[in-house]
């Protein structure tokens, strides 16, 4: 293996394999909930992540900043429906009371929380009376195992508030906490259709930080591919086009989704703000192209790899062939003369051993020549 | 084979190869009908799977529920027509009369009398005067014979009433009867369109649980296939796409049955359940993106495989190769000096033995000493 | 080969050799026409394929039914234009006179008229003053050569007449003929767009029979394929799947044919008759599946074929590899001592013989070990 | 190679190779324009063809045709614009200054008749003032070296004239003109459209000869890959395949083309001329399909190329098995009791010998039984 | 190697392998901004490819032209906003303040300036007040690395000034600028819209070129391929493969774009013009036609290569076959008279040995016999 190729411990292999063992599980939940139960029933599918929900609240206007934790979300509201801007941030879906409050507060469908809770949706916008609900998919990659790792945000976004949710802390969106905090650019004087935006934003930026991690990988293993096409190189391969079976299926309606954004069906966002909107819609494009390139170049690595294997059988074959071709009739006049029959003339001839030596060298040395004339050696 | 794929007996792969054998039986049963019959004409098409047609009527209202076994279709008109919701559901298809009998009492078309009879349609939904009818598949994954086993389930839904056709009892609908027993959530106090959504719901989130079952299998399939890819293990990847096939066919029909219906083409169905029936069109969408997914993760499974043999055949041709390689030579020097010449001045010699076998062992290191250097060690 | 699959002389082989060979013949007969002749003369430009045009008319109404055989077209005339409805079927198309007749008598198009003798057009529907043309396949599967076998329908449908002409003579009709004798079903009430309707339908159920006796081979071939993967076996996939391709050219036209006809855009066909040709549309989809499933069975079939072709080479090479790498490095040192050199001190030992077999024997059973552990035993 | 196959001298392979080498070059010819100069400056991009252009008139009413060949373009402009139907063919485009005085004349656009030189033009339809220009690709089948060979043909067509131009002499076009001096069907008696239409039927019904040619190399290579895949026929699939894209790329935008013509976007074309276009463009399609069929009965054929080689393998690889298992073991017990260790007490006794070679007889009987039982044999 | 393809260093390998390593690179370059940055920062995210930013004006109109190489982006303003037409060039965009200065005057909007700077953008257009935004890819050939260069240009068009972006000299432009210099053709009489067509029409002539280029070697390496099947080539076509990828992703957006500037959504482009950027559309399908036909050819020419592996293979093992084959038998026997039994009576036989020698020329003779019957020699 080239030193292109970061190593990886034994474990790691046996972790990716459980990894991949969630590829439906990655990408559907709704067997844990009981079949026939009540539609709009919350409840939370994903695993538990996290011991206690935490609630951040930022609450800002041009003119000043205000960043609380909040024990409970009821504390929110009352910023929520103030003046200025609030974007309250919820990491953990566990506990189902508190989106149940922000549903029942802000008149949001049963349905719609639901799917906030049910977290292997696929990207979608819904409206509602004055609040919309946009869910996406963050993505990022874990190096060791080689996977994707995905986790779902949603976003109710309403007039001078927005709520969103994640799985569990950590996110890509500590560069907007700074920006809004220094007040820097335009977001601080803008209304929440734009932070929902630069939030949006950010996760579509961050596909593309994954696409490159993954296109190195992709790149190391295609030089590997060449000089050793290993069971373990094929194993990768697979590995990789199964992670980009699930990027994929994030990608596609993530572009169906910032399309309906920028083609102005929700009457919250500005025409400025759509005109952003519109550019991370090409953004997303862009991602897809390049998921989509990924895979073919995945496709002709797993070409390169059969046809590296074929050549090294090839090539194996070869040797055996030519150390047989030249040996084998070689013993065969070597046995000849090994046998006992009393009446065998040459035998008692002075110069027989040398003459058959020599035949023996013409023979061998021919067969070499025939070879390296086929281009074998 | 590894603990994680669960031995099969001998017998369920057989019983496996004949249910392969309904590819076609389990997409179209017309043949079954004698060419040039009348259109409209009413007979049962699928085999006949149970002794006796069952009746199970429930009618309730917000305030109360009753339930009954009904021996004959008519008693079940009187609740029909009443104040109340009726649901009846009948298992069994082979009493045509009693699909006629509702069929005439309702006024539906004989075609659609025909496609609740004949268990092989596509997905659909059709509109009468104040009716509309439902078809749908429900799935079961035979674990023993590794395949999918459908059952047509036809729906007559009218204001007041709601006839659901099935061709065997045993279904998915126990989540739904409990909840209208207990009175749970709002179905008791929604109309038979919201019903006739529950039982749809129903129906898609028992799709998740068998693609999660087929997902399980594949994956153990793919841990298999790394360590020992006999002709056996292909068999069932070749299985399970077939089976795939048929889930395939089952489930992109739905999303468009399932579209005309949220998208509000019926007058039927109200606002409100509109909004739920988006939610199953959804999840319909989510089926098919996972169904796509798993046909190609077997794909890649079958590559898998194919490279897992050519990696043994490498392996294979390795081992035959070195030691052919090394001992070949070998032989020819031992023939050599087991000729019977006269004139062998070698054989004279007191070290000539030693010195041959130090040579022989030097030929035969070198010779490993390459295969090491080449990496076939 | 296991006997689910149906033996088949040599000479049938042959025969399907040359129905291969029409792949092309079958798809197009333009070639026959002088290039550069005037469009809209009309010749016959498939094989004569009887003697004798044979004309046959069934005139009725719900009273009363007539059946005769015509010498001359023209006397079909009065029929046609009387007030029952007649059905003139014509088997044979090589007499133009026939088809220019009614042509000019009911005003069809010339072009019209050309499709329909030149016998490979593409299923279609036109529309003229007040007539309309259906161009349909009949197709049957012709069990000896396993070749798909299709024939021109053409029907001139006019308001109290309908034309059907055929190539030759056998159809899928004689069901209808029935039903208009004994007058069953609502056949004899209606009018010629029924009719029409009656015959699409024969046709499109037949093909559904067709479908079943290639999936029954189909089966049959996949089990063989596992036990046997012979060449024979090969070609029959292939040829399987050439005719797949015959079919679905037929099929997926005649989807957009019935889709037009049930969209109501032409004046002549009532909503009643509609709805049928709505149900028959709703088959040809199910047929379209049906193929598209069956070529994918195809393709997965000639998956296990390699795959069994190159484990069948797997245990060729394990057989030789396990002999070989056994025996040869014994066999070396059987040749060892062998060896006629003065001064080999072993062979004067008296326990040296015994010895070398003990060791033999351990060489020997050690590598049977290793293979065994292997998995290659 | 069976007498099937037309055997093909050396050389004829190497020209094929020389015209597969312009896959590019016939798809493509702009770069022989120099880059970046200006649009509309006219220049011929193919190969010069021919000498000398030649001009041919053929001006016609329904009561007489004259036929000239012209020296200058400039003496077909007062029969263009007389009362009766010019048709002026011009073979050969080297001369631009032909095709710049008919575009000045007629108000044609500079970039159409760019596009009248560059001969490698995807087939469209353009409008001007009271001109429509008709880009199509004539194709004809080189049977030695088994390619496609394309010219290019544009026709301007005016009221009362039609310019067609070619890149050298020899087309489909004569069955046309004799249709038009032996005053045969319609064509006398209707406008340029019609005309033009006839040209493009006549080319549209030259693709199926082409095809039919086509098919029949196809299946008589069929029938040689399944007695001998030789490489040779690999590369004639190949090559085939290759030509089949040159095909593609003509008609599917040949079927656009014509579908514009239908549809009736030109005010030029009337009512009646626009069904039998309509007729060209089913048969356009027919072409399509045809193709596209015939471009997967050569994956078939490759698939089948490749399924024989690799059954040659196993057959190579069978006889090697069989021969080296059989004799490998049993020159090891000829090689044993050739050793000469002093003290082998069996070398003394007198059965010894036939025992030896029974019992060599027993295991290689035995051995070949074996491989009966499996079929080897 | 034949002499067709030219030979390359083993240096340009790996400088290719590096080329290669950048198909994610050459995709997207989001990566390199700081995630969550304020959309519409300005900076520029390609390498910085030159030292110092060049401007080079050209403002013309029908009489005079005068062309200058100014210092600072705001001395072209005054020859902008004056009533010639002025035409910037502006290579190198790492002074994200030129690419600023030009927004803030024209009132291009930020996210457009952000489009210019960030080197990977799809192409596309975008329309501001009086302005519009054309990005598009130009590309170029590295013959020595056989990889595709693409470097971004930005046209910002305004009423009467055209500004140009490139990453670095050097372009495709210098045929447009000696016709602006020369005054020929209509370029000088015309508006910044037909010197934007003129600049784009250069740069889709351009891709042909490329496409010749690599078609060639397309073509040299199917030679190759045929000759020698060596890794070396497959490593080529793989890389060849993925560069189409590179060119199709280029080609397949630019498409759209010059759809949208042909179709006229830009009031800023005059219907003149449309005509000319119909015909640049019409050469863009070219351009994906034949993108599209040599990735097919690719993967043609990658059967072939398989083909040729395999074929090779079978060689191999015939010559093993053969040479073992007979060999090994007659070893057997030569074996069996080297035993040393004291009873061997043939031993002890005057013509035991030649006859011995004649049965052995039996046998080899008959085993060539039949290779050669069976087509192997």
């Amino acid at each position: 293996m080239s030193a292109t190729v970061p190593t990886r411990p034994a474990e790691s292999i046996v972790a990716r394999a459980r990894g991949v063992r969630s590829v439906v599980g990655r990408m559907v939940s709704h067997a844990k909930k009981a079949p026939g139960s009540a539609p709009g029933t919350l409840f939370h599918t994903g695993r538990r992540k996290m011991e206690q929900v935490r609630l951040r609240l930022i609450d800002y206007d041009v003119d000043r900043i205000e960043e609380l934790t909040l024990s409970t979300i009821e504390e929110s509201f009352s910023y929520a429906e103030g003046p200025r801007i609030s974007w309250v941030n919820i990491d953990g879906l566990h506990e189902v009371d508190i989106v149940q409050a922000v549903g029942e507060r802000f008149g949001v469908h049963a349905l719609a929380l639901e799917d906030v809770l049910s977290t292997t949706q696929r990207p979608k916008v819904e409206e509602f009376d004055d609040h919309f609900l946009v869910i996406l998919t963050m993505l990022s990659f874990d190096e060791a195992t080689e996977s994707v790792v995905s986790e779902q945000l949603s976003l109710i976004v309403g007039q001078r508030h927005l709520f969103s949710f994640q799985e569990r802390p950590g996110d890509v969106f500590e560069g907007v906490r700074e920006r809004l905090r220094h007040g820097k650019g335009r977001l601080r004087t803008r209304g929440t259709d734009y932070l929902a935006y630069t939030l949006i934003d950010a996760i579509v930026d961050s596909y593309f930080r994954i696409l490159e991690t993954i296109g190195d990988r992709i790149e190391a293993l295609e030089d590997t591919v060449l000089d050793d096409p290993s069971m373990e190189v094929m194993k990768r391969i697979h590995g990789l086009k199964r992670e980009m079976l699930i990027l994929r299926r994030a990608v596609w309606p993530l572009r169906e989704t910032l399309g309906q954004l920028y083609r102005g069906e929700l009457p919250q966002i500005t025409d400025e703000t759509r005109v952003f909107l519109r550019d991370v819609y090409d953004h997303s494009v862009q991602v897809i192209d390049t998921v989509e390139t990924l895979r073919e170049v995945l496709s002709g690595a797993m070409d390169l790899y059969l046809s590296g294997v074929s050549n090294r059988m090839n090539e194996v074959m070869k040797v055996l062939t030519i150390i047989a071709t030249i040996f084998i009739p070689l013993s065969f006049f070597a046995g000849l003369y090994g046998m006992n029959f009393e009446y065998m003339p040459e035998l008692g001839v002075r110069w027989a051993y040398p003459a058959l030596l020599t035949f023996m060298a013409i023979i061998g040395g021919g067969m070499l020549w025939q070879f390296r004339r086929k281009g074998w050696l």
